[in-house]
Parts: C-alpha cells; structure tokens; sequence
C-alpha cells in the first residue's frame, strides 16, 4: 500500500474536526473540506474551528483548507467523510470530478434520508465504488474527549484489510488505539442502530425510568442489534467488541448523545416536532428509525425487533410514548 | 411445589430490606432475621429500617422479626440470604438448627473470605446442601430503585425449575419483573466477577480516563467474563442476557457502587488500606479480586483476564496503579 496517499476529511462538525487533530499526528498535510467559508477564515486566522472543539488549535502548515468539494476530491486519495448524512446526498451532487478510484471511509453514524441507505452502501450503489474501496471508521468515541487527548478506541473496517491498516496507522496516537475490521457492513449498522437505542434509553428516562431498567434496555439492545445485523449481513462477528457493544454503551449511557436527549424530550412529553425545534437539529436517530423499521419489513425471515417498533411508533406512528414503552417492558427480559 | 411454603429472610442490610419488601407484596408472613436488635425495635415500633431504604414503610403483620437465626431457620422452609459474604461463615456458625431439606436462596453477590467459594458452592460443599435446593438471586437491580418502585429485573435460578418459579413468583409486582434460568453457577460468578470490574472501572475513572475508554472497558469486562464463567461452567448461556451484561451495567456505570467507589479512590491515589478505612467497609470485590485470581490460576486451560489480573496486581502486590492500568490498556481491545 502506498504510505504516499494523500488524506481529505470532508466536514466541518465536531467529529469531522476530531478527525483532522488524530490525522495531525501523523500526517504532514491533509486536505480539510468544510463548506462555511467563515469557519475556514476563522481557522487561518485563529487556528481553530470557531464552531466545534475550538480548544483544538492546529498548525495550520498542516491543513489545506477548502470550501471547494471538487478540489478536495480531486486532490486527494483517501477521502473521509464526516459530513451529516442528511446533507450527504445534497453535497455530493456538488460534486462535478468522479469518484471513481477513491478509497472513501465514511466516518458517519446514520441513514442517507434520500436512499435508505447507510454511507457504505450509499456510495456504492450510487456511485459504483466497489467495496473493497469503501471503509468505515467507527467508535465508541465522543469527538469532545478526542480533543482532551483522552484515551480512545477506534475501529477500522475495510473490505481490504491493507487499507484498513493504512488509515488505522494514520489515525493512531498515544491518546488514540486503532483495530481494524473486515466488517464494514455490521459496523455500519451498529453505528446506526445504536442511535435508535440511545432514543430509547432516552425516552425511557424522561419517562422517569431508572437505572435498573437503562441497564436491561442495553442488555435487550444488544441482543436486538445482534440479531438485527446478522439478518443484514451474515458472518462471524463478536457483538460485544468495542465497535458493536462499546459504541451502543458510550452512546446509550452518555446524557451529551443528541439522540438520548432527543428521546428524553418526547419521554417528557414534547410532540416529536416540538423537540427537534427545541434542539434546532435532527437527531441522526430519527432517520434511522424509519429506515430500519422499513428495511426488516423486507427481511425474507422475520426478526424480532421490539425496541425499534416501539421507538418507530412513538416517532412516525404518533403513539403516546408512556403507553408504548410500558407495553415494551413486557417484551423484553 | 407447595405454595405454604415459608420464607425468611436473612440479613438486615438495603439489599435484604428491599427483598422483604418485594415479598411483602405477594406474602401475608414473612420471617426476617438480622443480628441487629435495635434495628428490630425500631422496625417495630417506626415500621421501618432505621438504618437502610428508611423510606420503606412495612406492615408488621407481615413481617415475623427475630435475632434469633436459629428460630428463623427452623421455623421456615425457604431461607434467602442476605447477609455480606464477609459475615456469613460467621453468621451460619451460630446456627445449632440444621439446614438439611431447606430450600436455600443466595441473594449475596459475593465470595466466602474463609473458604473462597461463592456462596451457593459454600453451602454445597460446607452444608451438603444439593444443588436442586440452592438458587440465587441475581440483578440488575439496586437496592435504592426497588424502594422507590422504579421498574427493575430480577433474574431468580435454581438447578429446579419449580423452585425458581415459585420465588420468582413471590417476588414479582407492578415494579419486579421476574425471569427464571438454570445457570446457578454462572449468575452466581457473574455477580461476584462484575464487581471486580467494577473496581476497574472506578480506578480508570479516578485516574482520569473518560466515557469512550470506559464503554471500552466495558465490551471487555463483559468478554472476560464470558470466558472466565466458561471455564468455571461450560453450559449454553447467553452472556449478553440481564443477569450478566445488564448486571455488570448497573454496577459498572454507577458512581454509587461501593465497588466503583473503593476503585476510584485506588486510582486517585489512595492505598488500599486507606481507601478502607475511609469507606469504613471493605468493598465486595475486593475479595472477589483474589478469589477469582487463585482460582483461575487452578483452571486445567489458561483463561485470559487481563482486567482480573491488573486489579489484583493493584489491590494485593501494591503495584502502582496509574503505570499498571496503563498497561492494561495495550491488552484489551
């Protein structure tokens, strides 16, 4: 594998900028796409990203900072993609260079709401990436204690184990430790599902649920999100590693996941659109509610899935939250 | 099974009250034993334990109290036991009455210092008891939420089915869901096990690692836990059930375990002795820790446990804390 390959990171939030700092450690230069233009004068100017993990100050002889797409794809061999995967589809038709021979690593936990789709499968059905191009990059991570220099571990999932190794090697540092995957399509759905999760333990809570119960509700979700990825895609995986398990746990128990919050407001009783006007964003969880839900419909052998029903209901079905979570007490153990 | 069968309750701690107040909504008598004479008066004229859950108002028509654990032995046919596994070879020394045909239920989580068994072993090989008249009774469930009626899972197993449920169905209401398993050995581990790794993750937390690493602590306490109870018995069991992941959760993620506590004070600095005498109590797992060590060490295969293996280089070799933990961070993944 050529160690000469050059880096973009496409995106501007906090995870997108948690990548850049551990790519700094390693790397001399990376390309670093973000489509506010403000953002990148602030940058030039201040050193770091006024908007997220602004204690981060970089050397900027190591970024090439562009609000132009094109370029940071055309430059660029490995790109990484951290953009929300509700604007995804809307940035990448921007796009006027191809994407072909790019190594593209989606760094993004959700749904692309256009297709259904998760990013993997998302870039290759409509762009013809072929999978041993595609990677993931995956948690349990909070970008805030990436910025800490925290201790993390990341996971690196490729269906070409060296390019796995290539991205791992340029992301790992004393504060980040890297393993890598051949699992893209089950990392994936775990990064995705686990957000349906955190909405759950979130309803949950703002229904005045306590902590013997969020303790069962992570027990049942593992168990659901086992039995959900192996109908998905079928292989020898260990559910409780850290990708699976430990992202569902770094989610599902932290009070800053905008997903846990977003259920926390529906247990307490905002309407759906209520909540999401208060938090002035879409938690990625909500698109992948819907495309979760319709997906298992078209699994040729059903899957139990009482915790996203339930979850699907309260948010696409408007069923009254306290009564649809006391019935899926019964349905778990 | 006949219904008439008796129950005491032994043991005068918040575990052992919020057992008797479960009873209490299914029995019309139930025995409660504790040493505590003066717990007992105040229960009887208050109607509440003075020192543990004093929010818990009993019916004293219910409840038989007595000092006396002869007479609470005798008179009953099924014995759950409470009491810390630190007083109970001394507390069962008292006994002159005979344990044989008693149905007996562990709801201790925890290893006998003085034959380092846990607890359904001990009475099996010290009392002869047989393994289809021992159960346990096993979380998640903090003591706190049961008082508060907080909606909480007891998982109840026994070698005889009949047994398990007609306990579970004593303990069962509005707030305790019950499920029933045969795996008495391997709850039983599991209950003692997560309290080492709840010391683990108390010391990573006072050394000042954050969430991410601690969901990574997590998807590997829950992995050597699966192979350590393999090795004690090798049974089908599904690790990710309540009993032991959700077990290991509460524990694990709670900042008002003892277990956690008694850690986080090693990781901020303090020894092990003063960490005691500031607690004024000696944490679970900090027997658990030796007993798990010097029993795998007899196990005919070797068992990876990292995690076991660094608590108890800490705790009993006085090895430091922040380069041992470090350590332990390059063997787990």
């Amino acid at each position: 594998m050529d160690k000469n390959l050059r880096f973009a990171v496409l995106g501007g939030g906090s995870w997108a900028t948690a990548i850049v700092k551990m790519l700094t450690e390693n790397l001399q230069k990376i390309t670093w796409y973000m489509r506010n233009e403000d953002a990148i004068d602030h940058i030039r100017t201040q050193k770091h990203n006024p908007n997220y993990l602004s204690s981060v100050e970089f050397n900027l002889d190591q970024l090439v900072l562009t609000a132009d797409i094109d370029s940071a794809v055309k430059n660029n061999d490995i790109l990484i993609f951290a953009i929300p995967s509700a604007f995804l589809a809307s940035e990448l038709k921007k796009l006027t260079t191809s994407l072909e021979d790019k190594i593209i690593f989606s760094a993004i936990k959700g749904i692309v709401p256009e297709t259904g789709l998760i990013v993997g499968e998302h870039f290759h059905n409509v762009y013809k990436i072929p999978f041993e191009n595609i990677g993931v990059l995956t948690g349990p991570c909070h970008a805030e204690e990436v910025a800490l220099e925290r201790l993390s571990y990341l996971t690196i999932a490729s269906g070409d184990k060296a390019k796995a190794e290539l991205v791992a090697n340029s992301l790992k540092s004393d504060y980040i430790k890297t393993k890598i995957s051949d699992d893209i399509i089950g990392t994936e759905y775990a990064a995705m599902l686990k957000n349906i999760y955190a909405i759950a333990a979130g309803i949950f809570h703002g229904l005045g649920y306590g902590d013997n119960f969020q303790s069962v509700l992570m027990s049942n979700s593992i168990r659901e999100m086992k039995r959900y990825i192996k109908r998905v895609h079928k292989m020898k995986r260990n559910i409780n590693n850290s990708a699976y398990l430990g992202d569902l746990l770094v989610t599902g128990y932290s009070t800053f996941s905008r997903n846990r919050m977003f259920g926390n407001m529906i247990g307490k009783g905002y309407t759906v659109k209520s909540a999401m006007m208060e938090m002035s964003m879409v938690a990625e969880g909500y698109y992948a509610t819907k495309s979760a839900y319709e997906l298992k419909s078209g699994f040729k052998s059903k899957v139990q899935t009482p915790i996203i029903n339930a979850v699907y209901d309260v948010l696409y079905l408007n069923k009254n939250a306290r009564k649809t979570f006391a019935e899926l007490t019964n349905k778990i153990d």
